[in-house]
């Protein structure tokens, strides 16, 4: 088996473009050159336009954790009030963020595999007019699942609270516009739809968003976003820039301009339409229900006639096909198919393929091609 | 003129060898794979040697400043005293830093070019022995000096305070013995002497240093020393880490480890030798005295006969040759040469070489080939 053909179908890290991997090995140049500021200045006017934003954009060497820790430290003091929305572990993580500084955090519970409702954000904050932010995850990697973000946002941007999105295993897959939509604080990472390998981070930040963060006494440095903005109007960056992972980034962001964002989005979509009807194809249970369900992942039940866990290691080992797990309470409950970034719409097929062909080295009493041919007739009515 | 083929001379990012240049566009893996685990826990065992312990090392996707501020949102809590020892724009940083986080903090000022007198430490301490720590700079990259790390940790070994060094521009070039001589914490960057693009970090805690950690109130999320140490005995980290930075951390940390420490670090010295016999021979004021001179960069000052500025300009543009200028007030005033990580010893010749060149170029009176003697005799005495 080619070790280094293994297909990764995780939410993270993705496969990267050869393009890009051969950008990695570029040698490296100096961050405080007008070459370097050219490179940082075309990358971000390419990411505000997938942000659909005019505002401002920056980045971070860090993993995406570190964009919601900055949208997190930038706006939030001890004691404010937030509202966050819980709709698994990424949602949790917001809680955990703002709770790691000080604040005092009003969750809306949201039952795995469901969306939010948005009236019970509206409710929330009628509730509580003094809430600083409301947080949310664009999409729910642990879950699958989408919210509606572009709702949400009709309801906060006629308040005083901020509206901040963790859209790290969205932004390059779905569609985001924050200045259309009215949204503050946009977080992603490198490694899921941008096409990168970890260790980058995105931050779009809105006008309205400004205004909290002059006034926000949470300590911060690395984080700083006054420090980046500071930099940014000298087209530099406050620390030492990852110089490779933007030679790559350029690489990237050119490919999602020459594909052009709505064939971007459509493919995502056409890949996630293509798992969901192969699985149903197949007998299996799709965790999130068709109008929830996400663009980039998808999350599928185990049930008493196989073991997911053991699904995963034969997909691994023999068909060379990561897949992820669940995770906490959905351990060895369901298995998640990443479909994001450089991937396309054939690849599922030979995914699913490996699926079903495991499933069927596993006992489970499966008619092989079934999930195959109906993922091939949703494919036959892609355009693309 | 090869574009690609500029030396850096520059503090940062520092040549990457081929080797970990094609490491990095290596096909990505899954982080929560056993083949990353063995990834990481080897390299974190390099990085135990190089830090000289035994204890805990950690790596974030960050650059060092990341690093910097683990050290600091894991130890010091708002109202807490720390002395800060300041002799250049990166112990500004580590006071900087411990501001942002409510710290009360004693600077002990030292004359840029000069040492700190590790008296002067002592004395700090005894006046204040309710400090928390003492922050010092193990190469302050900013003036090109090595304050002595060795001698401070024997005083503040034996009070309750921490010692925390940034090492940052010296970690794999100058020795660090942590467990030796008595260090609890040290940040690092990858974009130094660990011949790596900027985008890890690295930091190494000693058990001193946890029973202040599991105390500490302050907020960190992304930087949290107990989530790290947490997934370490897991065999992994607690997000996802910048995976192709540990292919090439694989390659560079085995580079080290076949040269050997100590020919790793006489190389280092010898390289600063060399500049700064050949700066002396072409008639050029060195900014630091030889027994505080760093071994991985020279500040050279600038003098009626040309302009610092120009220099760099001729060097780059026509020589292919980066090298910094100063920083803050020193701009303008001195140029530093960066000779750490991936070059040797008759690099140092073509280096000094073109200085004496552009030198020339902009009409100094020079003897050319007097300072490119120099260094070659230096280099005639070399053992290696």
């Amino acid at each position: 088996m080619f070790r280094e053909k293994r297909e990764l179908r995780i939410p993270g890290p993705t496969p990267v473009p050869p393009q890009a991997l051969r950008a990695l090995s570029r040698p490296l140049m100096g961050h405080r050159t007008e070459e370097f500021s050219s490179i940082l200045m075309r990358t971000t006017e390419r990411l505000k336009r997938i942000l659909g934003t005019k505002a401002d954009v920056y980045t971070f060497a860090s993993s995406g954790t570190g964009a919601m820790e900055a949208a997190v430290a930038n706006t939030v003091s001890a004691s404010d009030k937030v509202i966050v929305v819980v709709g698994g572990k990424f949602g949790e993580r917001w809680s955990e963020l703002c709770r790691a500084f000080g604040a005092e955090v009003e969750e809306i519970v949201v039952e795995p595999g469901k969306a939010v409702d948005p009236a019970a954000v509206e409710q929330a904050l009628k509730a509580a007019p003094e809430t600083r932010a409301v947080f949310i995850t664009q999409n729910e990697t642990s879950t699958g699942v989408e919210h509606d973000v572009e709702s949400v946002a009709r309801i906060v941007r006629d308040t005083d609270a901020l509206l901040i999105v963790d859209a790290v295993s969205s932004l390059g897959a779905i569609e985001m516009r924050m200045d259309d939509w009215g949204v503050d604080i946009v977080a992603a990472g490198s490694q899921k739809a941008l096409m990168l390998p970890p260790g980058l981070a995105v931050i779009g930040v809105s006008e309205k968003a400004w205004s909290v963060i002059e006034k926000c006494r949470s300590p911060r440095y690395y984080f700083d976003l006054i420090a980046c903005r500071k930099n940014m109007d000298k087209e530099t960056t406050p620390f030492t820039p990852a110089v490779s992972m933007f030679y790559a980034l350029d690489q990237t962001t050119a490919m999602i301009e020459e594909e052009g964002l709505e064939n971007v989005y459509r493919r995502h979509q056409d890949m996630r339409d293509m798992i969901r009807a192969a699985a149903r194809a197949t007998g299996l249970e799709l965790f999130a229900s068709d109008e929830v369900a996400s663009r980039t992942i998808t999350a599928i039940r185990g049930d008493s006639t196989f073991d997911v866990e053991k699904l995963r290691k034969r997909l691994a080992t023999v068909y060379n096909i990561e897949v992820a797990g669940g995770q906490s309470e959905l351990k060895g409950v369901i298995f998640r198919i990443g479909h994001m970034g450089y991937m396309d719409r054939i690849d599922m097929v030979s995914t699913w393929a490996a699926v079903e062909l495991a499933l069927n080295d596993l006992g489970r009493p499966i008619e092989i091609g079934a999930g195959v041919k109906a993922a091939m007739e949703v494919m036959s009515k892609c355009e693309f």
